[in-house]
C-alpha cells in the first residue's frame, strides 16, 4: 500500500521536483503539497508541465492533511523546518528535511552561521544525516526507527556539500590527504540553485552570458562540508561557489593536498574510489582521463566523479557533477526516504538523464 | 515477455532518445543499437549519462541481431530507410521509421522535395502514418497487421508537421477554416532539431544569443504538413521555420483564416479542440488566455495547445508546443510502437517534464 | 560644444543602453541620468561594466539638472512621458521619447489600447515619429524646429513595430501587397524586451530553455504597426510576439499576401528594397537566399532584412533582425537625436556588432 | 597617417575580433586579413555583422599585401607563428603574435608542453611579453625598437594566464604569498575559448546546460602562468580550466596561501592592488564585498578583480573576470600594438561593455 506523503514548500524549485518524483514513485502517494504563498492554486497552473498528471492544488503549511501523512518532506527555508519538524515527528510522521536546520551537529555552529539560535537541539541530536553514500549507518538507524514507529528525521545534505564530499571524502577518510593541508574547493552551480524568487541575481538578463563567484568565505555550506569531511574548526577548507548560466547542474572541483607517502597515480585513486562506492548505484567513478559533465546527470540522482593527480604539486583534483535539484536536493531526499521506509534506494528513479 | 527491439541510427539525437525510452520501457528490451560511425563504441562512452544503465556498444547497421528483432526503429536520414525497411519488414520485423521516406503518400511529391526517386512504392502504399491523435485508423490497421504477423511499417510524422498539425487540424477538419484561405505557420525549434553533426549552424557560439529563420518556402516539412491538413497542391500553406538558442523545444504558431460563418470566440474553439482530443492523453488544450511553453513538455511525449482568435482579422491563432525529440520524434515513435504492439499508448512514459 | 543631455529612466534596460551610447557619443555630454528607484546609487554600482567610465550617480526624475539639458531622452513607462514631456519641451528641451505615449496619432486609439486618456493631445499632434528610414520628413521637420528653438518632440517607434515595418513597409507602400490581404506577423524577442523588473517571466529558470508566445491579439504594438503600415482599423494585421532565451535580439517574420499582378521573384523585391533603403546606412537588405540573424546586429543600430517569396501561395516573406534595445529602442533614439540635432545620423555609432 | 595593418588568421574567433577592433581604430588601417581556408570569401559573407563595414575578402596567408604592412597580428595556431614571424619581422613589420609560440622563454619548456622543437630561439629571446600591466618594460623596449625601425615582436599572453596573473601577481610580487605554498587556480571559460572549429565540444547541444572541467593538470597555459608568476618548475601551481555555456567570458579564481606575517584583511589587499594598478586604466579592483562578473567586461579590454580573504585558512582568494577574446586575446593584442606603435594604450577602445 502506498505511503501517504506530504511535501511542505512544494512550490519552490526543490519542492516541485519532489512533487514530480513523488508522483512517479510507485510506493509513495502524494497526499498534500503545501505553499503558503500559492495556497489554493492548482499545481499545474503554476507549473503547466503537470497538466494531466495531478489535480492537486497547493495547500497551506498548516493543512490538517499533513498530520495524516506517514512521510513528510520539508522543502522550506532554514528556521521554518525548526518550527515545523518537532510537531510533525511528534505526530508520528517520518520527516525528510531539505533545509539546513538539522544538518550541523553542533548548535553553536548553526547559530554562528545562521545568526539564530537552534530551538530543537534534542531533535537535532537524533537527526540522521542524509547523504547515504557517506553516512549509511545514520540512515540505517533512521530506518530502524521508522520501522519501529519511533521518531525518524533525516537532514538531507546541501547541494555543494553533497558534490564536494562525494569527491573528497573517500581520499580523506582513507588517509591520502595531507593531515594539515588546506582543501580548496571551487564549485559552480546553475541558477536553480539561487531559488525561485525573482531577483536581480536570478533575472535572465543578468544571469545569461555571465560567470561570477559569490559568497567567498561566507557561504553557509562551508561548515557543513567541514563537518562531513571531519575537518571542522581546522581552517583547512577554502570554498568558493560560482554561478553559471544554466538551469540545473553543479560541478565541484576539490583540490586535495596529498600526504607525503600517497601515490601520484590517478589510476590508484580511481580504484580506491570505485571500491569505496561499489555498493552505491548512483555514484559513477569515471575512467582515467575522463571528467564529469553536469549534463550527464541532469534530472537524476546520479553523481559522476572524475579524478586526476597533479604530480608536481602532489595534489589530487577530484571533480564531481550532480544535479543540484537532484542528488543535491529532491532526488537525494527521495533516496533517503526510500532507505528509511525500507524500500530499495533506487525505487522510483530512472537510470538515465535526458541525453541532449 | 519483453519485445526484442532494435534501434538503427542510435547515436543521433532522435536515436539516443529512443535508446533512453526503450531502456526504461517495461515491455521493450533493447537488443541492438546501431551506428555505423560509432560501431564498437560503448553507448555510455559517447553519452556518459548512460553510465550504469547499459553495457551495450553501438553495432553496425548490418548487425545480424537486427534480424532477430520483433520491433525496429529507424532513426536514419532519408534514403537510408528506403534502403533498409523493405528487408526488415520482409524479415518479419515491425518497423517504426522516423525518417521522411514513407511519410509522403505520393511518390512524385517525395521525388520533387527530396530529389531522389522513391524505390519502395509498394511498401509506401502500405505504410501507416505515425501521428496517432490525427490518424488513429492508420495505426489500428498497423496494429492488426502486427497481431496477424503481417507487414507493419509506421512512418512517424516529422517534428514541425506534428506540432503544426496538432494545432491546425481540428479547426480545418471541422470546417472552421476559410476554404481557400492561406494558413501561415511560423515555427521555432531548438538546436537539437538541427542534428548531431557539428557544423557552423550547430556551433554553440553561432547558435547562442541568436535567432534566425531558415529554409523559407523550401523546408521539406512543407508538403508533409499540406498532406496532413488535406491541402496538398493548393498553395495554401506558408511555412517558415526558425532556430532559437535552446536544446529541446518546438513551438508552432499556426494562423488559420476562419470561414465567414465561424465564430470569433476562443472559448468555442477550446471546447471543440478538447472534444477532438478527449481520448488523447498526451495532448492538453489550455484554458483561454493561456499559451503553451516548450519547457512544459521537454523530455515528454506531451503536446500543449493554446488558442486565440484575432476577431478583426477573423483569424484563429493556434499555438502548439512539443519537444522536437519527444512528441516530434522519439517519444512519438514509441507511442506508435505501443499502439502497433497492442500495448497501452502511455506504456513507458512518465506524465511530467522536469519542472525547471 | 557638446550638447547637454539628460536621460530619464536611465536604470532600465533601454535607459542604461542610452547611458552607454551617450557616454561614447562625441557630441553629447551626459549631464544627468535619473532613476527614482535608484536615486543616489552610482551607475557603476548598479551596472559594474561602467566602472571607470563615469562617476555619475542616478538622480531623481525631478532633478533640476534636467531643466538645463538641451536634449532629454525619456526611457519611462507609458503615462510617465505624458506627465513629463510637456514641461520639458516647454522649458526648451528637445525630447526624444522612447515610451508609447506619443506614438499613436489618434488619441482614441491610445486610450483604447492603454486604458487611460491622452492628456497631451496638442503635443501629440506635433510629435515626430521616430523611425527615420520610414518617416524622414517627420524628423526633418523636428530638426528644423530644434534649429529654430521651437518645440521638438520625437516619439520613437517600438521594437516590434520597427522591425516589422522595416520588413513590410517597402512592399506595402509600393503597392505590391494585396489590397485587402491580411499581413501575418510572428516575431520573436529576447528577454531584455520583457524589461528589468524581476518577475516569473524574466526569471532565468523559466525563460531558459523555453519558447512561448504571448499577448496573442492583445499586444499594444499592434495598433502602432497598423498605423505605420497605413492599415489602421482594417483588421488586416495578425501580430503574435514570442519570447526566446537570449538577451538581445528581435526577429520579425512578416507574411505579406501579394497583389495579383505582383511578381513571384525574390530578386525583384530585393532590388526594390535596396532602392528604398539606398540612403539608409543602418539597413542592409541581404542577398537572395540569405536570411538575417539577430546576432549580426546585437549592440548596434543596424537592421538586416531577408526576403523570400512563396510562389504557390503568392506571399512575400520578409524577415527583419534588429537588437530590440538597439534599433528597437536606445540606438534608434540616438539616431533620431542625431538627426534632430543636425548631426550625421551615424555619429556615435560603430559599424559592427561583436562578431561572436 | 594610418598604420597599414595585416591580420593573419582573421577568420577565427580571435582573428575576427581583431578585424572588428582594427576597423574601428582611428590610427590603424586594415590592409589585409587572411584565412587560408576562406580565402576569396568576403568577410561579411562569413560574419554578416560586417555588412556595410568592410568590402574586404579574406586573402591567403602568403598574400604579398602582408609584406607591405607595418603592423601584423598573428592569430594562428602554435607552430604557424613560428613559421611566419621570422620572415615578417625580417621584412620590417612589427608583429603582435597571439599564438603560444613566443610566450615561453625557455625553449625546452615549449618543447615539453607543445611536443615540437622551437625553431626560432633567437627571435624568442627578443620577444616582448604582451601583458602590459605586468610587463610594462618589455613593451617599452619593443616600442623603442619599433620607433627605431628595429625588430619588434610581441608575444601576447594567453587568456587563462592573463586573468590568473592579473589576479595573483600583485600579491606574489609583493611577498604576501607563502613562499612554498601551492596556488590553486580554478578558471571557467565561455565556449569561444574552444575555438571556431565545429566539434562535439563546441556543439550547442553538448555545451548548452552543461558544466565540465577539462585538461586537468595538462593544460598548456600551466607553464605560462608559472612563468608569469615566477614560480616555474616549483610544483606550486594547480590549474584546472572549466567550460560553461556562454560565448564570451573567463573567470579565474586564484587561491593564494598567505605568508605567515601577511594580514587577513581584504581591505589591505584591495589597497595594495589599487596601488599596483594605479596606472592601468583597463584594470578595476572592486570594493570589498564585491566580486567581478564576466558580463561587465564582455567585448572590452577591461579586467575586473575582486579580493577576499579566508582568515581561518589564511588564504587570499583573488578573482578576475575578463573577456577571453578581449583582454584574453584580441583586445590585449591591440593594447600591445598601441603601446609598441607609440599610441595611447586606450586608442580605439570604448570604455564600456554592453550593459545587458
Amino acid at each position: 500500500m502506498a505511503i501517504k506523503t506530504g511535501i511542505v514548500g512544494a512550490a519552490g524549485f526543490a519542492g516541485i521536483e519532489l512533487v514530480r518524483l513523488v508522483l512517479r514513485h510507485p510506493d509513495l502517494e502524494l497526499a498534500v503539497a503545501t505553499s503558503n504563498e500559492l495556497a489554493g492554486t492548482r499545481i499545474d497552473a503554476e507549473y503547466p508541465g503537470f497538466a494531466g498528471a495531478t489535480d492537486l492544488a497547493f495547500a497551506t503549511h498548516d493543512d490538517p492533511a499533513l498530520d495524516a501523512c506517514e512521510l513528510v518532506f520539508l522543502a522550506v527555508p532554514h528556521t521554518a523546518a525548526l518550527a515545523m519538524a518537532p510537531r510533525l515527528v511528534a505526530g508520528g510522521a517520518t520527516v525528510v528535511d531539505l533545509s539546513a536546520d538539522f544538518r550541523l551537529k553542533d548548535p553553536a555552529v548553526y547559530e554562528q552561521w545562521y545568526n539564530t539560535p537552534h530551538t530543537a537541539t534534542e531533535l537535532l541530536a537524533r537527526a540522521a544525516f542524509g547523504l547515504p553514500e557517506l553516512f549509511p549507518d545514520d540512515l540505517a538507524r533512521a530506518a530502524r526507527a521508522h520501522a519501529n514507529g519511533e521518531l525518524a528525521l533525516v537532514a538531507c545534505a546541501g547541494c555543494y556539500p553533497t558534490a564536494t564530499s562525494l569527491a573528497a571524502a573517500p581520499a580523506i577518510r582513507a588517509g591520502f590527504a595531507a593531515p594539515s593541508g588546506t582543501v580548496v574547493v571551487d564549485a559552480v552551480s546553475g541558477v536553480t540553485g539561487a531559488g525561485k524568487k525573482a531577483t536581480a541575481r536570478t533575472h535572465f538578463c543578468f544571469a545569461d552570458e555571465n560567470l561570477e563567484a559569490y559568497g567567498v568565505g561566507t557561504h553557509r555550506h562551508t561548515p557543513e562540508i567541514e563537518q562531513i569531511l571531519g575537518i571542522a574548526g581546522q581552517g583547512r577548507l577554502v570554498f568558493t561557489p560560482h554561478l553559471a548560466p544554466l538551469n540545473r547542474g553543479l560541478l565541484s572541483t576539490a583540490n586535495i593536498p596529498l600526504a607525503p607517502d600517497a601515490p601520484d597515480d590517478a589510476a590508484f585513486y580511481i580504484d580506491q574510489y570505485r571500491a569505496f562506492y561499489r555498493e552505491s548505484s548512483f555514484v559513477h567513478v569515471l575512467d582515467a582521463g575522463s571528467l564529469p559533465k553536469t549534463s550527464s546527470v541532469a534530472g537524476t540522482n546520479n553523481a559522476h566523479i572524475g579524478l586526476a593527480v597533479n604530480a608536481p604539486a602532489h595534489m589530487l583534483v577530484a571533480v564531481c557533477a550532480i544535479d543540484n535539484l537532484g542528488k543535491g536536493a529532491a532526488a537525494q531526499a527521495v533516496q533517503c526516504a526510500n532507505i528509511v521506509c525500507g524500500l530499495p534506494e533506487r525505487r522510483g528513479f530512472d537510470a538515465v538523464a535526458v541525453p541532449v
